[in-house]
Formats: C-alpha cells, sequence, structure tokens
C-alpha cells in the first residue's frame, strides 16, 4: 500500500484517515491446539484471544475502538462452552474499554478465535520497532518467566509450592495488557521505540534490533520473584525462562535517556512501572553482561507448546 | 457499544470516527474443510476469502480501504503453498481496489483464513438491511443456483456438457463480489434494503424479512441459463439450486418503486444490472408465486458441504 504509515512487520498495521489521523488495525488468531494449554478454560480462552490483542495495540500507544471477531468452531463444542468463550471476549473487551461490535461463526477441526481490533491514532508519536537509538535506555513494563515457568508446571515433571505454583499457571491462564501504561508512555514523548513480549524477550529484542539498527546490552535480566524460586526448585535455568518464554505480554520499550523519569512517572501514573533492563548500544549484537560475564543472547523466540 | 450506526447482525459493522463518518468493519473466516471444495486450488481459496467479506462492503455500497489477514496453517503446507495462498490474498485484494496491509499466521489443524475489511463510510446512507418498505421492488444483481450445481458436480453423480460443467465449476472457484454494483446502487439513492446472498436467495429474504419486519412475493425465480439445463438433465428441481444453494455472491436489494429506473441505471453504469424479481409485501411470509401456484420460500440457509 502506497503511504503507509507504520512500517509492514510492526506489531499493527495503519491506514491514513486524513491529514493527522491513521486508522489502526490488528489481527491476532488463537488456535487451541496451540494457545490454550490444558487447564485453561473456554473463558480464559476468550480473555485471552482479546488480551493477546491489545497487548500490540498497548505497544504502539494505542486504545482500541473496538474488536470483531471470527470463531472456528469444532462440532464437539457444547452451546454452554460458546457461551463461555463469548463471555470470556466480552469480558476481556470490556477490561481495556472497547466493545466487541461484530463477527462470524463457523466450523472447524479445532477452535480458532480471530480478533480483529480497530483504533484511531494521531500520524505522529506512534511507538514503533524502528526508533531505538544508540545509547537508549532499555526497560521493561514487568518481571519475566512466569509463563514459562507455568507452562513447565502444565507439561508435568516440575515442582513448586502451592503459592507459587498458583501464580505461575494464574500468568498462563490469564495474561494482563500493559495498555494503560503503554498509552501513557506514549504520552510522555519520552519512548523511542516498542514492542510487545509475546513472542519472548530475546526474540523482541532481536526485532528492535533488526528493525532499528542498533544492538542491546542487557545488564539487568528481568526474573520474576517465583521464577527464580522455581528455576531453583527444579534444577532450571532461570534466564531460558526469561529470555525464551513467551505468552507473556510485557511492554519492552527504549527511553532517551534524558527523559528517563517522564517516562518512568508516566508509568507509574498509570499504575505500572518500568524497570531499566540494558541500554541500546551500536552494532547489531544482543548481549547480556551479568556478574561480570557477557554472552549472548540468541534470536530463539517463543515456541508454541504442541497439542494437535 | 453505545451509538452503534448499523444494527448487530446486519452484514458490517461500523464505528463512529467523526461527525460525519464511521469505519466500517467485516471479518469472515475461510475454513478449508467447509470452504474449500474439491478441485479448488489454493490461490483460489485464497482469493475467495476476500471475495467473501468484499461482497458484504459491497451489500452495504461501502469500498474497502485495508484487509487484514489471519492465517491458521496446517504442518502439512509447503511454502509454495503459503505462497500460493498469498498470491491470491493479494489478488483479490487488488481486484477490489484494496491492499493487505497486516496479519498474522499460526499452527492449526486445517487451513484457516479469517479477513479483516476495513473501510470509511458516511454515516448516512449505507444500505442496511432494516430499511424495506412494504411496496418496494425486489431485485437481484444477477441470476442464482451456478455455484449450487457446481458443488454438485464436485460431489460427484451429476452429469453435465463440458461448457455447462466448466461455467458451473468456475462460479465455484471463482467468485465474484458485486462491489461496482453496490457503490453504483448506493449512490444511486434509490435502494432501500441490501444484503449479500452468500447464505443463500431463501435466507437473504428471510433476513431482510425479519430484520424490515415485511414480506417478500417472488414471481420471478432468478434461474442462471446453465442451472436451468443442469436440472432438467439430472432431474432436479431447478427451484432447489437457486434458493436454498448459496456460496453466490450476488446483491440482494430492494428498491423504491419511484426511483427504479435510477437504481436500473446506476448498475448498468457499474457494468451490471439489476433484475426485479418481486416485492416487498405486508406481513412476514416469504413466498414463491409462478405460473398462478403460490408457495412458501422455507428459512432454510446453504449448509456448508462436509468434508472433516
Amino acid at each position: 500500500m502506497p503511504g503507509i504509515v507504520v512500517p509492514f512487520g510492526d506489531d499493527v498495521s495503519a491506514v491514513p484517515l486524513n491529514a493527522n489521523e491513521v486508522s489502526v488495525l490488528k489481527t491476532d488468531m488463537l488456535v487451541a491446539q496451540t494457545d490454550v494449554p490444558k487447564g485453561m478454560t473456554l473463558f480464559q480462552a476468550g480473555r485471552k484471544a482479546i488480551v493477546m490483542n491489545v497487548s500490540d495495540f498497548a505497544a504502539k500507544g494505542v486504545a482500541p475502538r473496538a474488536a470483531l471477531v471470527s470463531l472456528g468452531l469444532p462440532h464437539s463444542l457444547k452451546s454452554s462452552d460458546l457461551e463461555d468463550i463469548a463471555r470470556g471476549l466480552n469480558a476481556g473487551a470490556r477490561e481495556y474499554g472497547t466493545y466487541i461490535v461484530g463477527g462470524d461463526t463457523g466450523e472447524a477441526c479445532d477452535l480458532v478465535v480471530a480478533v480483529n481490533l480497530f483504533g484511531v491514532s494521531a500520524k505522529t508519536g506512534m511507538m514503533l520497532r524502528t526508533g531505538v537509538h544508540v545509547g537508549d535506555v532499555l526497560a521493561v513494563t514487568g518481571l519475566f518467566g512466569k509463563p514459562a515457568a507455568g507452562l513447565k508446571i502444565i507439561k508435568g515433571g516440575c515442582e513448586a509450592t502451592l503459592d507459587v505454583r498458583k501464580s505461575l499457571l494464574n500468568s498462563v491462564c490469564n495474561p494482563v495488557a500493559r495498555l494503560q501504561e503503554g498509552l501513557a508512555l506514549r504520552g510522555s514523548g519520552a519512548v523511542s521505540g516498542s514492542i510487545d513480549s509475546s513472542d519472548g524477550l530475546a526474540w523482541c529484542l532481536h526485532e528492535l534490533s533488526a528493525q532499528s539498527g542498533v544492538g542491546f546490552l542487557v545488564s539487568v535480566l528481568p526474573v520474576a520473584e517465583e521464577v527464580a524460586g522455581f528455576a531453583e526448585q527444579n534444577q532450571l535455568d532461570a534466564s531460558e525462562l526469561v529470555l525464551y518464554g513467551g505468552e507473556e505480554y510485557e511492554l519492552v520499550v527504549t527511553v532517551d535517556p534524558k527523559r528517563w523519569a517522564k517516562a518512568e512517572a508516566a508509568a507509574a501514573a498509570a499504575g505500572g512501572k518500568l524497570l531499566p533492563i540494558g541500554k541500546a548500544t551500536r552494532g547489531r549484537r544482543v548481549l547480556l553482561e551479568v556478574g561480570g560475564k557477557r554472552r549472548v543472547i540468541e534470536a530463539r523466540g517463543y515456541e508454541h507448546f504442541k497439542g494437535c
């Protein structure tokens, strides 16, 4: 499409509306075999399908105005199952201030929930993957690794205390999109680049690196407390869970260091937080330096658990 | 959603943009097991997924501005298969003057193509399912029954001459959306109600009847020439193929009789045609009267051929 505002391959697409505004569009499809782990209810699956999409809007700093849903439904579903999915979809939409205004249903071999979000944004100021500058502070809106650890519990073979287990499973079944943080961060004018972390932290960093032509040096691994304990108890590498997990919906942003205080204050005012974890560097390498040791963060992404 | 412009359940959804304009949204999902019959190529399947959605925009008289596509892909697909689907999607989009601006891919048990269309429309003048008045002329943009007959050939057991066979199969594999006709008809200001016929002619009439609170008397059955011959040759009831088929993308509209000439001229100027087939009546009955005999047109819809 000529005159495109958001580069192809960013978290959302945008279509010019007038001189100052664009319509923002996103679609992401939830498929039961890969996106609905054992133990997740259909209500939760419906809600998750919304969260997955809202998170991409959050990363760009755009509020969703309306959602459409295409449902592919297997024969085996009962009408009460469909009601559960619909309630979950609606709950997710209302949670993020939007409405489901239409959609379509059809038959499919597996449950498929394709959500489409629509929003309107000023043409300028959207937080893209392409805006990172060398020297920018790398920051995240929360700690990582809980969904990856939770999925290990679901697959079996790992141990956890009751409290930790509950927290990790909750992160899988009830993910949260950082919409308020994203809107506030954009409003602060301090953010140069942004992406959502649904494909895993390592993958995000490589995406920002490729799109902006910079490298990253991560000096603080943002490990969730429960994940540190869980990794130790099960003799797992916590950094694996943090870097190469996925299905988590934090924002990974870069901030002009002179405006760091503004960005941090904006996230806090939105009820969230912004944690510095490193900086953008020259070159294209994505490195981790903890305890004086440097190692490469690989360009591995989150691999969907296969259930088919 | 408060302040909704297009009633829930119409062909498209609309979200207010400003005092005069709405954004128009549509999603419809193509699933291989039900929407891709034997013999349809992946290129054709991709193109059909676009046509299905464009047809709904056509029925409202709205031009699509952009499309997004969510693809669910089975393991068995090769990368050349994916290229075929993508080429078909792009060909469909360009055919109707729009672009694919983004999307998502994931794994699924069956090929799933969820297309989302976006457009902008004046708030007033959209051709809804709710606007039909008693006495309006009922009209269609083309003749019916070819896809239903084509599907019978694909299933086997029916005969047809080579020419007829080719025409019927072509109607299944290369459907056409009446976008130019829809835009022109809206522009004429003569259309009171409109729907696309993808669920079958009978189903459309019952939908218009329910949404507008009118009945219909169909006095001319719009049988495609090939369908009449095919039905005779195979001892089938042509009216079954015409009324209870589906997967065809004509527009079924109603026109203020005083403005009939305007509507007809608009369709012709767009390179199409508008064929009167009956009128809107008091009450809610949907009747066929041919050769002095009246019978009820049942509220049966198109049933997807099951292949799963």
